[in-house]
């Protein structure tokens, strides 16, 4: 692998170290192993180096095209949806997950029974916008191994830091959260 | 982007260059920009240095879980269906693909439905296994820029030569194919 190579232009990079933008208020390791602890967190559009001194861990993944999402629900999510770095969102989330080999084992057809007519993730997040804005992350596909499958950003006003927690016990609790076998939650603050 | 890190364990290179395993009988630049001239093909499980002295080109691309196959067709594959790699499958095919950015904004469905309900892509690929094998390597959500979204690895007995003629002729016939915006069509032997 080359690192002379131009980047993906989907592709962040998110830095635990000990400076950053974002302060942590919280990390939880909700399934499987945690991670090492980082006061604080940045988020860099590309690469960061993996090896960088101040840094605790460096997570990456790149924005793709939805999965799951039908045209009907496209566009509910259309007429709703913001973009992360709104000003007033000065609250954040960084849960990063990994799924089971029985889940990517599953034909397209019963992930998505068990995503959506079973677990309503798509329904769940539509509900919580505008007030929390996403952007999900994909890291099962890089050339790297990668420690989890997916990287979800979450910001939203203090304000709305309850509607947060209501959003990520709905998704929890879930059948399609049974194939999640490492989580952590990362809570965030500027 | 470090050089240190883990590969993903589903990633394979394949390098046009001067030496390799697999001899190129013919390449055709069918959509788009062609590849540079190279009389040898190797397949390497794992990444390739993007800048060896002797390569005109690296591909990389990772194998993935499937993203249309439902759970009838993942019946039907499963009984026909065999690896790359046999010893008899002395002729290949690398076909490089890109799709336009209007297929990657569809909804899941309705690239299901330009696929399969309208293309038949599954169907065709089934219809001539066990003669055709096929190895599907997914290249946008690499890390880095890459110049094309799939690789596609095809391997066959000599005897099955026109079938894979076929095979390909079917495929680029279809509503899909309208999407492809750029296909190198290489054809190896060894």
């Amino acid at each position: 692998m080359s690192h002379h190579q131009a980047l993906n232009s989907r592709l962040f990079s998110f830095v635990g170290a000990s400076v950053g933008r974002w302060s942590v208020i919280a990390t939880n390791a909700l399934v499987g192993d945690p991670l090492p602890n980082a006061p604080c967190v940045d988020v860099i559009s590309g690469a960061a180096p993996i090896t960088a001194q101040s840094s605790a861990w460096v997570l990456r993944g790149v924005t793709s095209n939805t999965r799951y999402v039908t045209t009907p629900e496209r566009a509910a999510l259309v007429a709703k949806q913001v973009d992360v770095g709104r000003s007033e969102a000065t609250r954040a989330a960084l849960i990063p997950i990994r799924k089971t080999t029985a889940w990517w084992d599953l034909p397209q057809d019963e992930r998505r029974r068990i995503l959506e007519e079973s677990s309503k993730h798509i329904s769940i997040g539509l509900k919580y916008l505008p007030a929390i804005a996403r952007r999900l992350h994909h890291c099962r596909d890089l050339g790297s191994h990668e420690p989890f499958d997916f990287l979800t950003w979450f910001d939203y006003a203090p304000e709305h830091a309850q509607a947060f927690e209501d959003l990520a016990g709905e998704l929890r609790a879930t059948e399609e959260w049974k194939f999640v076998d490492r989580e952590v939650d990362i809570r965030l603050a500027r």
